[in-house]
């Protein structure tokens, strides 16, 4: 299918025109204020004239093949719409009409399948149903319902699922939009193929998606590789954290490793800004179209205010989003209290004091001295920017506007402390200068922090694929033994505790050649399950005697304590130093293909939920900065005297469990190492019990 | 100090009375607009007249000694002023000026604490310096600065430190307050003054105050403790979160009870609706006075939106604020069937559609059967109530009025997802109603977790007291040995192994006599450091027979390890076996007396931080709250097949470990046990390492 003809059309069909107000009304309107207006057509099966215009009463009247059909009408008309269209070579179509899959009726979804099959067959690029259609601002095209005021060629552009977010989004976004759509019920295009468009359009500078699931992986990659390429923000807002439930109590990794925490892991990966609520998501993609590509050079923030209190919330704000708050360098500091009140001290965050901004030329040095600080990336003036101008906030906007435009202002963002009407006429300055104002007390800080970590994202640094199984998989489950599972992982050089089956005395000898000392000895046999109080347990063997002797031990216990017990063998097991115990896993979820879950062993992963997940491949500078993410790095570092752990060989294992992983793609469906021991700095790692979950 | 003459004056008199405008002709204007207006008089040294009112040349010419007086002259005039006013018998005042400990001069400093000696000989209710005064619009008195347009008597009592946030606080809830104090430097009347107050005007049906610190503890307690018992929300934004950094990384209780995490946990105690960023403070409060004391009987919510997208935001917010949605009863859902067009399931949260609000009865059906339902105490509803009103908000407004006043209808918050302006009247109805706007997104489910937190606590279950220590305590700091510490707490029936040291091989039986087997033997002696290594320890040793073979040995070990060591003898010690760790500590706050930590041991509290702080007295109700709070708990009641832990044991050390602290208040300044080993249920705990600091 042609994105093309859906997101630019150069011609358009509205299908069931009409000048009544309401939706359909809306599109017929809009669908004429596009440059393409000359190639717009209007059908109606029965006006002559709409707003002036020619109506036909067919597809076939029309004087030339349109690129795109706006379908206006009800449900039950558009499949024979879209096969007739189709057969003409109309290449896209965008249908408003509800009462498809979102419905919960048979008739509804037989429709909704008829639709989605005449797509299919014709290759018609589909945005809907159940939708409003399509904004190009930057073309000036539209094909959907939206009542468009005006069309401006802002930077953000803008995809959900859900039309109501799309709305609430647009409202106060409406000057920096790109594109709009609401992609409605995605039959055949989905958030992830608009994302795709967004991505490759370079007059796009945002990326904004409410995204309720994806179907196309691939496409999702593609998007967010390409924009991750060209440093393009995504900022997304995805649903369904609460019903996951992903990090619940459950030991195993497929359920840690659930759906929520699988896309939140892929964003990860790829630098997107994930949002947890519409208004952050809304603001934060605002901050980033205002700033048009300025992005702080270094982590430290500037913190400047007007009263104790306000300095006091900036700080709390920022430990609560770990937001670095420097100390001034000497030469800032000078230069501050050269122009500050002598009742204000030059420290960061500053109380800057209303006082001072009486005097514009002291302002000046004071935004300069802070821009020049060595070690300060981005400045946060708080200031509510209230209806009612403040002499204040007429300097900070004079100033900064002026600063910025001189090229000495670093990013600048405006956080105010109150919910209040805002002074629209010093925002707009203010926001053509690319300075925002960011969300609301800690949601301002919120933003802050997305700004930070997107620009502290370095795309080389991560491998930007995702080993995508392929899309038919076996349904069937077979779990491997332990020995089976060790025996898939040890080719690919993963250390594990040796062991051999000694079947009598005399193999003893041959096993041992297999296992360094010490040793493990238990009895192999289905029928004693309680080894130890059968006495059928020798740990710490260090010689080949104390070894045969054990073995006949053993032996007479066993038959002591069972008679008739079928016995094996007994099975000889390198006993491995305890180290410090990680978990690590792999669910192979079945779109995206295997995650890695990394977490300190036990109780921390299972009752405290400390785990980070990335998907596969891993790079060795991921997988160590998986293990960093981890609250308990400390216990890997050297915790309360005990040497740092061999974090190098234990970043190994998890790029070998991943390449594991991807080239088992398509047969492993989960992976469990529990617990893999990690010993000190040059000492190694040992993968202690492994169980491998096979797709068969 | 009479705090009625500060707070409620009969008379007043304006010093540096003036028509100019700024402050101070604020001042002067808002004086005389109070119900004690013919009791107000001017002092001007220059003026005959202000605004149409005879001035007075000096305090002395005054027709009467007025209760209180309002200074609007500069800094280097208030104490001359004061006392004079203290001569006069004047009982209270309130200093506008700034230039006092807010300033870092010597004189400054020194003209404050003038100021502050004049108010303590006459016992001057004092309010200030460095302020904008008191507002009361109950009994329609101002001394202050305050530029007021009109005075309403709303049921929220606000006083805070800065002027920053008692004018951000104020500007919203305009509507709704009772009185608005800026406490300033707080010289002399402090934040919890004033919250006394407060506490006990039962016309103040919400407490809220910024606090950056407490100076009388004994106050804050107070109206805490009556303002729990009267039901009445206390709505506090502490400062300093981020300064004190209280949970850092140090392992012992003094900095794990960092001053921020004191606060927080006298306010756990005592109810307190503790928040975080200012707007929340502003929001939670009005939401509280606009509830007027209606509040959820159950803590299960019902979402009710009005599309999907808003229907997954609503699922996933309550998630991360742990709010509990509960299915529909059977009932509801019949209810709900009935009225609810085809499209939509009648779950909870609800997607009640925009077309079903265009029929009233039926969305009389659907705010009845929900509010009838026997699992939700508490509605949100989904709307933005937007400047440009919708049909549905126009029923929403109208029923939920209605069924307000005929009391069909639960407590009920509007939740919108967007910031936006708002349709000013609807929101005045439905405030008017009782039904608040709480934040916009996730911190309106902040709001609605406060609500849920002040409803659900129970005054009655805990010990509204904290054992204050004395004024003056010693300065140093004296470490008790372990078994010291030990011999402390025994007589608080503390269990502790038991140890008894036998000097000779003579004196094994006799220390045995008081120690159980097993025991543990080891030498004790200053130079032998490495006892292991010594051979100097022996374990689990069951006989008289092989404790005296191991004396023996012990001591030829020694002998051969280190020739010329002081052996003082070998310690026999109850063998403890391991159970659960527990850490349990006491630091005690020079200002609030002793606080109880308890966490998980080692790391768990160190590394994750999870540990829970209450001030004593713990009740042992309070002490298995305590254990509920901590993120791990789950490993005291039962984990992968281990026995629940004996918590009903454990909550009985934490009570008499909170007995003997109060007991000591004034000179234990802190307290280890590390580690309790708490046993499987029925089987008791053990402190096995206890360290005490006295002050001396």
């Amino acid at each position: 299918m042609d994105m093309r003809k859906l997101m630019c059309p150069k011609s358009l069909v509205v299908v069931g025109a009409t000048d009544k107000p309401g939706m359909t009304g809306n599109g017929t309107r809009s669908a004429v204020k596009g440059t393409n207006k000359d190639h717009v057509y209007y059908v109606s099966l029965k006006r002559d004239e709409v707003l002036g215009r020619k109506c036909y009463h067919s597809l076939a009247e029309l004087p030339e093949v349109p690129e795109c059909m706006l379908l206006l009408t009800p449900a039950k008309t558009v499949a024979g719409y879209l096969e007739e269209a189709g057969k003409m070579g109309i290449g896209a179509a965008v249908v408003i009409a509800s009462g498809f899959s979102e419905e919960r009726t048979e008739e509804a979804h037989r429709m909704a399948k008829e639709v989605e099959d005449v797509c299919n067959k014709y290759d018609i690029a589909l945005c809907g149903p159940n939708c409003v259609g399509i904004v190009n601002a930057l073309d000036g095209v539209v094909q959907g319902t939206h009542d468009l005021e005006k069309l401006v060629d802002g930077g953000i552009a803008v995809v959900a699922q859900s039309g109501y977010l799309t709305g609430g989004f647009r409202q106060p976004n409406a000057d920096q939009l790109a594109y709009v759509v609401s992609a409605g019920n995605s039959s055949v295009c989905s958030v992830e193929d608009y994302m795709c468009w967004f991505a490759d359009d370079d007059r796009v500078t945002v990326i904004s998606a409410y995204l309720e699931g994806v179907k196309k992986p691939e496409r999702l990659v593609y998007a967010l590789e390409t924009a991750a390429k060209k440093r393009k923000p995504v900022v997304i807002l995805k649903a369904g954290e609460s019903a996951k439930g992903s990090f619940a109590a459950a030991s195993h990794t497929g359920s840690l490793a659930g759906n929520y925490a699988t896309y939140q892991a892929i964003f990860k990966k790829f630098g997107v800004v994930a949002c947890k609520t519409a208004q952050e998501w809304a603001t934060t993609s605002r901050m980033f179209s205002v700033l048009r590509g300025k992005l702080p050079e270094k982590l430290g923030i500037c913190g400047l205010n007007f009263s104790g209190g306000e300095n006091t919330q900036f700080a709390d704000n920022c430990e609560r989003y770990g937001i670095d708050i420097p100390e001034f360098d000497q030469s800032t500091v000078e230069k501050l209290r050269a122009v500050l009140p002598s009742y204000s001290t030059p420290a960061n965050p500053l109380d800057a004091t209303t006082t001072l901004f009486s005097e514009t030329e002291k302002v000046r040095t004071l935004f300069t001295a802070i821009s020049e600080d060595p070690n300060i990336g981005i400045i946060s003036l708080g200031n509510d920017m209230g209806a009612n101008s403040e002499p204040k906030d007429i300097t900070c906007v004079k100033l900064m506007t002026e600063l910025r435009a001189e090229g000495k202002l670093l990013p600048t963002v405006i956080s105010p402390t109150w919910e209040k009407p805002r002074h629209a006429d010093f925002i707009n300055q203010l926001e053509n200068a690319g300075i925002p104002l960011v969300g609301i007390g800690d949601q301002g800080f919120k933003c802050i922090r997305h700004l930070l970590d997107f620009a502290a994202y370095k795309y080389d640094e991560h491998t930007l694929e995702l080993a995508l199984p392929a899309k038919e998989l076996a349904e069937g489950k077979l779990s491997l033994s332990e020995a089976q599972s060790k025996a898939e992982l040890t080719p690919y050089g993963v250390r594990v505790p040796g062991q051999a089956l000694a079947k009598d005395a005399a193999e003893v000898d041959a096993a041992l050649a297999k296992v360094p000392f010490p040793v493990v000895m238990k009895v192999e046999s289905p029928d004693i399950l309680h080894k130890t109080d059968a006495g059928a347990v020798k740990l710490n063997i260090n010689t080949k005697e104390d070894a045969l002797k054990a073995f006949d031990e053993i032996m007479a216990n066993c038959k002591a304590y069972k008679a008739d017990a079928r016995i094996d063998g007994v099975m000889i097991q390198e006993m491995v130093p305890n180290g410090v115990e990680i978990i690590l896993g792999i669910n192979n979820d079945k779109m995206f293909g295997p995650m890695l879950l990394a977490g300190l062993g036990g109780v921390f992963t299972e009752v405290f939920k400390d785990a980070s997940l990335l998907p596969c491949p891993i790079s060795k500078k991921e997988a160590g900065e998986m293990l960093k993410d981890l609250k308990g790095y400390k216990l890997l570092t050297g915790y309360r005297g005990s040497k740092p752990c061999d974090i190098d060989a234990l970043t190994d294992l998890m790029v070998k469990v991943s390449e594991y992983a991807v080239e088992h793609k398509n047969d492993v469906a989960e992976m469990d190492m529990n617990p893999v021991f990690v010993y000190e700095e040059g000492k190694g790692v040992c993968v202690t019990d492994a169980l491998i979950v096979k797709r068969v």
